[in-house]
């Protein structure tokens, strides 16, 4: 059958390469120029003639220059004859660009999504995208991961019999809810209210917080207002202990350092979606790994093998 | 400059009649044949070359059949060479199927959408989708009317100061304080946790009710469940008063019938977008004109004036 | 090498079932559900990653709820990464809606073609389309089969030495011809002419009608008018015996009531591509079964084997 | 408003010029050149920029050259911006390829018609075509005109009472029948058989011709050995005079010099779609322009009126 | 008529200003929002239904910015209902990338067109793009000028009855041509072979350099590598003066000063196709305006009028 | 896995034939009708289900004809359910149909490429481009050959330590060196100036000619005026001797005739991407074939093996 050829680009080439270390099968060299004009041109060294090819690449910052350098890929394998182009996405940035609440702005969830098509995807790798309608922004197949399974491995090493989870927000309670049931623990919610881009206010949490462990669970923490916000209100509740979890750490503008320098936050758990630089990270940070959970995701999709029955914790 | 000409479909031709009126425009006349093998055969009964064809089509129950005929009567359009074609659709069912939740189904907000552009759909006048990413899966123009101003426009006939505007569901309070802003009312949400399709909790109501007038607004009613529900937490917080309201009136399995006869429940109010059968119409019910918004919208879209100016109420 | 998966929309699921049966595969199962607001959703209820999914599903009646079922059927097993999705579509109702004769109106059959290949179908299979050109509507390739060898089959237990085959219309003496020369009887027509929709005029039969053994051959047989005006023509030339025979038994309106109640009409023949309700059926009916023929063409399609082959009886 | 700009390709140049006259707009000069690899460029030497382009070519012999011709001449007027492109197609030569009679061909009317969409066609004018499903063929609109009026124009000057309009095939009687209304006479139609390619027999002649002035209607005649079968089962039945029509006048082969030769058909009628070497002309042909309906045509398609209610005889 | 409305990405504010200044209609306000994932949205503020909408961005460094900028723009302005977006990119380095001279690259010139189509663009106004073959990458109509007329326009200041164009490369010769007709002057040219992206070597320059007034002509200087070597090998001929010009000048990595700092060279001229940071401008430079050519070309393109006409220089 | 077909228009079947022997498949047999209205039809004669079909066909004189009839091919094997379809062009004449020189002209390279992919065009193998852009003009993969490795191992015969490759064009440059490389010669080139379409000058010749066997390498000669322009400007620096050698031996016009009349050009050699006949052939042809190349470029692309791997002599 046709062979599996992987390439990263230049966003996470740690994270494609431990997946290729689980999937037992080389990560294939890429080589990026840049020219004196400033376009890029990249190469995919290896062949790619009627190979089953899966390209790597989050879109994290810098967004733009990853996502031309994505598009270019794509376009490369194309033209190289690939039999399949998968495209593994990590983490996908513009799916927060998913509605129009201003006049004449673009949709860039939807914008992106066609843009991948048009370079040449043949279908999407995706982890816990930022609302479930984005999968429809998408023509072509997407398989829709989630990193509950591997946080929640992570969280049984302690007692959880005293434990809540609680989600920043009423509108994401079902991951909350999902985590919970993974773990055997109670749930709670913030009631969330978002007024403005970067001014967030959580008037009350709902459910069992006070002289509980405390775990918060977001889907991602980027500047870490709203799970600051959050702090202030469970504390007014008297929680025992207080744990941050998220899938997606992007960490932006210092949150990590904020976020630890909060004293009653024990730790801070996310999974490597996006790279974290070593010069960031603090002594309460945990990094998971999520590659060998997308490697068996890219062998289940290389074999034929039915995904939705390997990710079914919702 | 090019004319307006506006077709009807079966779904609802009073409201389409009612927005010609204010346009001052003719209705222009649909013949639908059903032949024997159970096909449909629609003939736009007016020229259509060159013209701007608005064709009005919520798509309400019996929905396949009524999409099935704004397919036909998309492309006949096209095939009558209309300048361009404006698919009025005040209620869009099958954006409630906007996310995968479970393996093998289809999206159907985004195939009904990608079938209304095959079918030669130039642009699409809808009013508040289920959610709005929904918007974005359209490839097309889509203008995303609300009818808020409808709403608040009725209940200005009261004494609103001691008024408090209640969200079924903390996810659709945005919808609840954009109207509370209107009125110059108080808001609150109910926390509400769905589990499966058709058994609804609501845990608890955020928010003053005690000795306060209610209005519960959500975005459509159809089983009624949901507010079925919030009125039982509401019942234990003390209100003065009880009014329900809605943009999209669908009241299926007798929900009209079981809504009034909620003693405290004093109104139900909604809008036309759906057509309410008077047979199943009760003594509590109102049921406000969108047809003036709409006609406005569409005399907006076709002079190229600009349509998020009117309707900025959020 | 990559499995056959069959699934059976709510058309006709019996004949996909004897299908699969022939075929020595599962059929896989499918779940329907409706929501309260009257939107379907359907689930493949197996597997289709890399799978050659084939959607049985004929458009007859309810030909609006089939033809949407079918489409979120094609949109499921894209988006569940099927293969290859062959839609076999033993009737295809919208067929007859193939030209415009009147201004404003959709070529239907077109139209749902392209709304076929809009939901994901990657080929059709169809047998006796209403006219050869239908074949072109489509932009992917299509297998026309036609039920000529099974009718034949059935009719060689009999005498055929005295018989005639008797087309109702010259424009599809074609089919009646090749059917003639499965059976080595002569053949005869009727000089139709359609004036409208429902009345039909035949103002001769030309060919050897007295004292012969008569079998008629439509391609469908819908409100059966056609057949009874011939059979009028018929008597006044003095035949010996009568049966009548179509491929598409639709018999709508008490068709096959009126057609068994001719006294001198021996036998009603007809295949399985329409299912026929147990209730409407009469002693003259004879149905037989095109499931082995489909199943062969599967098998063929999925092995990458001549399919005219097999058909070549024109 | 935009203004029209007329171009002709080769085959056809004096109909074009006729059409111009008769619009009262000059034809715009074409440039064609053959390179020394036989490549052809086209130079359309008139500002196209936002005009209603018209680009007359029939599909005539040379086929291939006279396509690829039309095609240049659709991409260099979409490549400089011109409005709208409108290919008036007198004759469309590939509408025989129309179903697929044999296993591995191309059906030639829908791939032309594609490669016509392609190169940026935005509308097609045809006149009679081969089969009225070729109309579906096109994914752009098709207006489609007939010359029945022309015809039935010229054969007023001569005492009608006592015709018969014959159509050679009871499958396009239709036409015929539709011609004799126009006329006031009756029809009758020969009961055609078409065994192979070049092979036609023709059983029977059905209605009144013995002592009638008979008009034989056909809607082309490229070999004529249809029209020459028909002779002889007619003078079988006596009629008075005879006269041969058609709209398409192909005439390949020597089939003008041969009907011509028939002592008793008195005249050959048929229309310009088709250019007619001076050289082949006979005393007999008769040759009625439909430019003024062409002209006609395109005047209302770039106004915006009724196309249908024109060309309304059928 | 529809308005124009003109809005500037980021790239290159100033030349739109001043666009518009010679257009006579304002530049409409853009508004670029970097959210804490790094992602763009941009809203254009004001009305864009049914306008005829100019977006003015040349692909310069920072590329990808500026270029997924563009792409948002353009979706921002097709989802408000623009009637037609052209898009001004006065410089697409992308061009560059218009081979495929290794194996497994993406044809970077192509792609972007693409990329450009898919995100909504209508059309393209170009200015000397790196090869001709590039027009052909668009699917859609390209206006393609040159700035031949403006470096023309400001050499006639200067006596030129002794003066010598020279192309460094002969593949570039005919523009060099162009412009000597342009001036009245010679023609000359560099024996230019690349060998590898950053080294270069002249083996020769034919035609007449000693003891004249020469003014090498480039259509892009970005390292400056090529006239640097060039110059090399006329100082071995004896010119008389030494001016250097070209159309894109993106002087990178220090070029301007390494030119400038050449005694012999009297004068840099280029054009504003490519914005040129006051920090890094030299006495030497004289940066001509192309605003009132694409002014006019705009114009002209609102209006219908040829645009071939007006710079039909060569 | 699926099988080889391969199939050869009318263009060429003698090198068809000869990559079939390479291949060691048959040469699957087409059938082409030509009918009375000059329309083609061609059946495809063996069985393309699920093949790997490659379509041979260079565009040469009657290029139009060629044209259709590969379109025509294309579409068919896709109406066959051929699993992939290759385009084999050895020759694409309209390769040099690849910029807009002229005001409203189709860049045919374009179009062409266009046409083919809509016709069902899975990817093409190319020969020596007329220039290396118009690979980007194709949306599909494209394996672009060269044949310098054949032209190379036929001169390798000679004493070639007193050579010195020529190109007529400066242009063409790269090329002739790359030849030059595989040869260990000198290199040298005119400096062509092409003014217009027939008529060319060639100013001067850079390089050792003097006393040197001379190979003079252009990619095509069709009139061949460029190859005598540049004859003349060799002979006024002396060369030893001189040979002609092409890719593409079009030698239209009788330019063959002219060539070998010249008595000091030895030898003229070109491959057999463009069949030659026998009656223009003279004594100095030297015709090398390119079917070794081609056959070993199909195999690769059936097994998916690097093509890149084997051409890489740049």
């Amino acid at each position: 059958m046709r062979e599996i050829a992987v390439f990263s680009g230049s966003a996470h080439p740690e994270l494609a390469a431990e997946m290729c270390a689980h999937l037992g099968v080389p990560l294939s060299p890429v080589k990026v120029d840049r020219f004196a004009n400033d376009c890029l041109e990249v190469q995919l060294q290896a062949n790619c003639r009627e190979r089953d090819v899966f390209l790597v690449q989050p879109l994290v910052a810098p967004v733009q220059e990853n996502l031309v350098e994505l598009l270019l890929m794509c376009d490369a394998a194309r033209g190289a004859s690939a039999s399949r182009i998968t495209v593994v996405m990590p983490h996908y940035a513009y799916a927060r660009s998913d509605k129009k609440d201003a006049p004449r702005i673009s949709i860039g969830g939807r914008l992106v999504a066609d843009l991948l098509v048009t370079s040449g995807a043949s279908r999407v790798l995706a982890l816990t995208l930022h609302s479930p309608q984005v999968h429809g922004f998408f023509s072509v197949p997407v398989d829709h991961l989630h990193a509950l399974q591997e946080l929640a491995q992570y969280f049984r090493r302690y007692d959880l019999s005293n434990t809540t989870v609680v989600s920043p927000d009423l509108g994401n309670a079902k991951e909350a809810a999902a985590f919970a049931r993974l773990l055997g623990t109670k749930v709670a919610a913030g009631a969330k209210q978002r007024f403005a881009d970067d001014r967030v206010s959580i008037s009350s949490v709902i459910g069992d917080i006070a002289d509980r462990d405390v775990i918060v669970l977001d889907d991602e923490i980027a500047k870490g207002s709203t799970v600051l916000e959050l702090l202030e209100r469970l504390r007014e509740l008297g929680p025992r202990s207080i744990r941050v979890a998220c899938t997606h750490g992007l960490f932006s503008a210092g949150a990590l350092g904020r976020l630890s320098d909060q004293p009653d936050v024990l730790e801070i758990v996310c999974t490597n979606t996006v790279p974290i630089p070593i010069e960031h990270r603090t002594d309460k940070l945990r990094v998971l790994s999520i590659a060998p959970a997308l490697a068996e995701a890219v062998r289940r999709i290389h074999n034929g093998e039915s995904v939705s029955a390997l990710f079914d914790a919702h």
